[in-house]
C-alpha cells in the first residue's frame, strides 16, 4: 500500500471504514462464488471431454476455496467485533454461512473431479445418463441464488429453492439407469458406480444452492425459512 | 414465565444477562449434540437389528435437529448483536459452526434410518462387512470432539482429527468388499448399494467430527487449522 492510500485513510470516519470492509466482503464472496461455478463447470467438462488434465488442475485448484473460507471468516470476525447494525450483522453471518457452502461446492467440484481421473484409465462407459444436463441444472440454481445474493432479492432467491426436487428426481432416475446397467453388465460396475458418485456430488451441490438461496431469504426478510417445506412467499397477513 | 422470575431479572445487570445467554447457547448446543449422537447410534442399531420402526423413528426425529440449528442460531445473534468480547465472540461463531455440523449428522443418521428401512423389506445380504465398528469410531470422534467443545481441551480436540483417515480408510475397504460382492451376486447390487451409501453417511459423521474438533482448536487458540493437513500441534517457538 502506497503511502498516498495511507494518507487518504487518515481521513476516513470508522463508519467509512467498516463500509469498505462490508464491501469487502461481499466482493470476496462474490470472487469465491466466481471460482466455486468455475470448477464445477471444468470437473463436468473433464468429465464429458474425458480430459485427466482439467480433472487434475480442478483437484488442484480446490486449495484456493478453502483459502478464501478462511479469509472471508477472518474479515467476517473483525467486522462482528465492531458490533454490526442489525441489517449489517445479518449481511455478515450470511456471508459466513454461504462461503462455507461454496467450499463444499469445491469439494463436490473436487469429487466429481476425481472420479474422472479414474474414468479416464478405462473404456468409456456405453450408458445413456444426462449427467450434462443434471450438471447444467444445479450450476443454474447456484448462480441464480449467488445473483440473488448480490442483488438482494429474496423473490429471486425463493424461485431457486423448487429446482432441488428436480435435480433429485434426476439423480434418482440416472441412479437407477446406472444400477439397471450394471446389473447386465457386471464388468462395469466399477465405472458405474463412479458416475453414480459423480451424480450425487451434483444433486449436492444443488443442495448448496438452496441453502444459499435459503441465506438470501433470510438476510433480506429476516425470517428463517430453513427446514420448512420452503421458498413460497409468506401469507399476506390478513387486514 | 411467571412474576419471580420477571422481578428476580430486573436486578441483573446487562453483563450477568449477556453470561446468562452465553451459558444457554452452549447448554442447547451440548443438548442438541446428544440428541445427534442418539440419533446416529438408533439408525445404526436399526439397521444392525432390522428395526423398521426404530429406522422410521429416526427420520421421524431429525426435524428435532432442525429447530435446535435454527434456535441456536438467532440466540447467537442476539449475543453477536450486543458486541462481544474477543473471546465470547469465538464461542458463538464456533457454536453455529458447530451446530450446522450437528444438523448434517443428524441429516445422515435420517439417510441411514431411510437405507435401514429399504433393506428391512428385503432379504439380508451375505456379505462381511462391519459397519457397526465404522460407526462406533465415528461415533467416539463425535463424542470426544464434543467433550473437548466442553471443556475448552483444544489438545482433546486435535487427538480427534487423525480417525478420519482411519474411517476414510474403512470406507474404502468396505465399498470394495461391497463391489466384490455384487459383481458376484448381481441380485444383491441394490442392496449393497444401499450399505455403500450407509458406509458413505459413516464417513461424513467422522467428517463432521472433525470439523467441530478444529472448531474447538480455533475456539481455544485464536488458530485457524481448517484445511492444513491439520490437527498437529504448533511447533514450539525458537526462543
Amino acid at each position: 500500500m502506497g503511502p498516498d492510500r495511507c494518507g487518504a485513510m487518515s481521513f476516513q470516519t470508522a463508519d467509512e471504514t467498516d463500509g469498505q470492509e462490508l464491501s469487502e466482503l461481499k466482493r470476496r464472496l462474490l470472487t469465491m462464488a466466481s471460482h466455486a461455478e468455475r470448477a464445477v463447470n471444468q470437473a463436468v467438462h473433464a468429465l464429458v471431454t474425458r480430459d485427466h488434465d482439467l480433472a487434475l488442475q480442478v483437484k488442484e485448484n480446490d486449495g484456493i476455496l478453502d483459502r478464501f473460507e478462511i479469509e472471508i471468516d477472518e474479515l467476517a470476525i473483525k467486522l462482528l467485533a465492531k458490533a454490526p447494525l442489525p441489517d449489517d450483522l445479518r449481511l455478515v453471518t450470511a456471508a459466513m454461512k454461504i462461503s462455507q457452502n461454496l467450499e463444499r461446492v469445491g469439494d463436490e467440484a473436487a469429487k466429481i473431479a476425481k472420479r474422472t481421473r479414474d474414468l479416464c484409465q478405462e473404456t468409456p462407459v456405453k450408458v445413456n445418463v444426462d449427467l450434462p444436463r443434471m450438471a447444467r441444472l444445479a450450476l443454474d440454481m447456484l448462480k441464480a441464488a449467488l445473483d440473488a445474493f448480490g442483488n438482494r432479492d429474496p423473490a429471486a432467491a425463493r424461485t431457486v429453492i423448487p429446482g432441488d426436487l428436480e435435480v433429485d428426481a434426476l439423480n434418482k432416475a440416472i441412479s437407477r439407469e446406472l444400477v439397471r446397467h450394471m446389473t447386465a453388465h457386471t464388468a462395469a460396475i466399477p465405472r458405474c458406480l463412479h458416475l453414480i458418485t459423480v451424480s450425487k456430488c451434483l444433486e449436492r451441490i444443488a443442495d448448496h444452492a438452496t441453502n444459499v438461496a435459503e441465506e438470501v431469504v433470510y438476510l433480506c426478510e429476516a425470517q428463517d425459512i430453513r427446514h420448512t417445506g420452503k421458498g413460497q412467499p409468506a401469507p399476506a397477513s390478513v387486514a
